[in-house]
Order: C-alpha cells, then sequence, then structure tokens
C-alpha cells in the first residue's frame, strides 16, 4: 500500500537497540531526505558488514580476517587470557589500550529473566581453550552486574580445577568520579577494597 | 584495516539523528549478532526505500508513487490546504485521522542559526499552488517555536494579497495535561484563548 516501503524500514529500525518507533521515523525522514549523503553510504557500509565480517573461531570477535587480528598477532601475550561479556566491550578494553594479552568473547551473561542459559555462551570453547594449557591467567572481564557476577562465579566453577590463575576487574571508585554522584555499593567496594599508601 | 567495515558503519549510524557513537556501537553489534533477523531485512528495506520512494512534485510527501496518495485521493477535500514543517508532520497528522484536505511539506522551517533561507524551503510552489485559485483555507500547522513561528509569519506575509482565508493550530493545554508541569508560555496561550462554556 502508499506508504508501507517507509513503514517497513521505520519497524525494522525501530527495532535496533535504543531506538523506538519515534526516532525511527526520524532517521527515516533524515534518510529520504539525504540520500547521497547518508542513505547509499549506510546501505553500501551494512552490505560491506554483511560480506566481509566473519566471527572468529577462536575468541569470538568480529573481524574482516577468518582468525581475527587480535588472535593472529604474535606480538600480543597468549599467556592471558581475558574473558568478556561482548564484542563492544573487548573494543572498550582495546580502547583504553593497556591489556595485551587476547581474549575470549562469551557472548552475553548468564540470565534467568532473559533465558540465556550455560549453553547459549561460549563457555565450551573456553574450556577447551583452556585445556591445552598454553593460558596461564584468566582474567574475567564481566560487568558487575548480578548477572554478571553469576556469569563469573559460573566460569570459576568451570575453570577453577583447571589450576589456572583467575583474577578479575577491580572495582571502586571510577577516575573523576564525585563520591557524592557513586551509589552505595561502590562507595562500599572502594572501601572495603582501599590501598594503603 | 582490521576492523574498518565496523568502523565505518559506526561512523556513518553515529551521523544518524538521536544517535551518538555509543548507541551506534550496540547497534552494530546487534546487527553482527542477528544477521538473518536485523541486518538482512533492514538491509533489504534501504534498498526498497531507495529505489521506490519518490517525492511528490505537488506537496513534497514521499510516496511509491509520482503523485503522493494524498494528492491524488479525489476523496480529500481539496479546498483546504495544510502546511507543515516535514513530513513526519505529515504523518503525525494522518495519525490523528481528523484532517481530510490536502497538505504542503515545506521540507524545513526559517532559521538564521542553522542559515534556512526562505529558498531553501518549498515556499515558491506553495505560492504557485495558491495563485491558480482551487484552494479556499490554508492551515498553517507549523510547530510553535520560535522559528516556526517566524516562518509562518514569512508566508503570511507571502500569502495574505491572495485573499485567501488563513489560521494556524491553536494554542492551549495539550489533552491529559497536568497544570503543575506546563511551562508558563503554554499556560498564558491557553489563559488567552479561554473559551466560554
Amino acid at each position: 500500500m502508499a506508504k508501507s516501503d517507509i513503514d517497513i524500514l521505520i519497524r525494522q529500525i525501530a527495532k535496533l537497540p535504543a531506538l523506538g518507533t519515534r526516532s525511527a521515523r526520524r532517521i527515516v525522514l533524515h534518510l529520504l531526505k539525504n540520500r547521497d549523503t547518508s542513505l547509499n553510504p549506510l546501505i553500501e557500509a551494512m552490505q560491506n558488514l554483511k560480506q566481509n565480517i566473519k566471527t572468529c573461531p577462536i575468541c569470538g570477535n568480529f573481524d574482516t580476517s577468518e582468525v581475527c587480528h587480535i588472535c593472529s598477532d604474535e606480538k600480543r601475550e597468549s599467556k592471558t587470557l581475558c574473558i568478556v561479556q561482548d564484542v563492544t566491550d573487548l573494543w572498550a578494553m582495546e580502547r583504553a589500550s593497556f591489556y595485551k594479552g587476547k581474549y575470549h568473547v562469551l557472548g552475553g551473561v548468564l540470565s534467568a529473566i532473559e533465558g540465556v542459559l550455560p549453553e547459549d555462551l561460549n563457555i565450551d570453547s573456553l574450556e577447551k581453550r583452556l585445556q591445552n594449557g598454553e593460558i596461564s591467567e584468566v582474567i574475567l572481564a564481566l560487568p558487575p552486574t548480578v548477572d554478571g557476577q553469576i556469569t563469573a562465579q559460573y566460569i570459576l566453577s568451570k575453570i577453577k580445577p583447571l589450576g589456572i590463575k583467575i583474577s578479575t576487574l577491580a572495582l571502586g571508585l571510577p577516575v573523576g568520579a564525585e563520591l557524592d554522584y557513586m551509589d552505595d555499593g561502590t562507595i562500599e567496594m572502594a572501601l572495603e577494597a582501599r590501598k594503603e599508601i
């Protein structure tokens, strides 16, 4: 019917994270008004994504090469493995450019509410990866949320028997924080983990 | 380079209205994780939009047909013309499904800050449309903002000499509003335009 192509696209865009029908309408209007500068480059970029991006069979990262550039980088320390919830968290770690080891992307965290079970996450492949003995330290960089911590506990119970050193990211005040704006849990954690200077 | 296809798409998405880099990253991750249910339908919907949607040469609406379904609908009253800022406003009017006349889409409002001049808007085509004498009432449905009202004044000065009846949308309290949450300007307008009952 009349404007169905527009409606279909609005519905598709409204389903994306962080967006709803109202913002989807604004985006579609923007695309219609800026075909050359916005719609066409966007279609092209999505097609490139579709054609070129593969999931790394080792760590679960997304990249243009079959094995991702981090797994295949021989300059990176291959004894340390950082476990992250998702590729966005891997990107965040890489932006901080402090960590020089390898990654393992779980693809989510366990969640009773959303029905995410251990078999939905890349935990089997993690266990296999740890069994060959090449990795000597595992850093659990999972979010400090209930689901994140339950997932960390679950992974801990699975890999503890392997005798590998396991650590988690420190909890405390974020850099630049105002105490006044911090929640009680963060203040408690920062106090508990206080460091003598 | 490594993840440049991903970066290009993130940059493209971050340029869309209501989005920034952080939400663009989340969207791209969602697309990568849901290729069949999200990425592919989205590419298809955008290509359909690109190929099928035209700008109506009469009113400026977007539609699949050359002349839009509103302009070509003979059941709609062709003596009344509603002037709207953009196609999203036309859609909003149509969702309210109260108005049965035709539309004229300006494609924006005059703006000193954003450098939008009369020649950037569909004002010439509006004047031509009104000159043939078929339209007997013009409704200025422009937003009650400074730019919207300046645009309304400008259009008024252009079309007043034609002797056509001109009205604007009523200002007042929105339906369901709490007085306590209304801004002073709205309360003033609602008082000024009070109706005897």
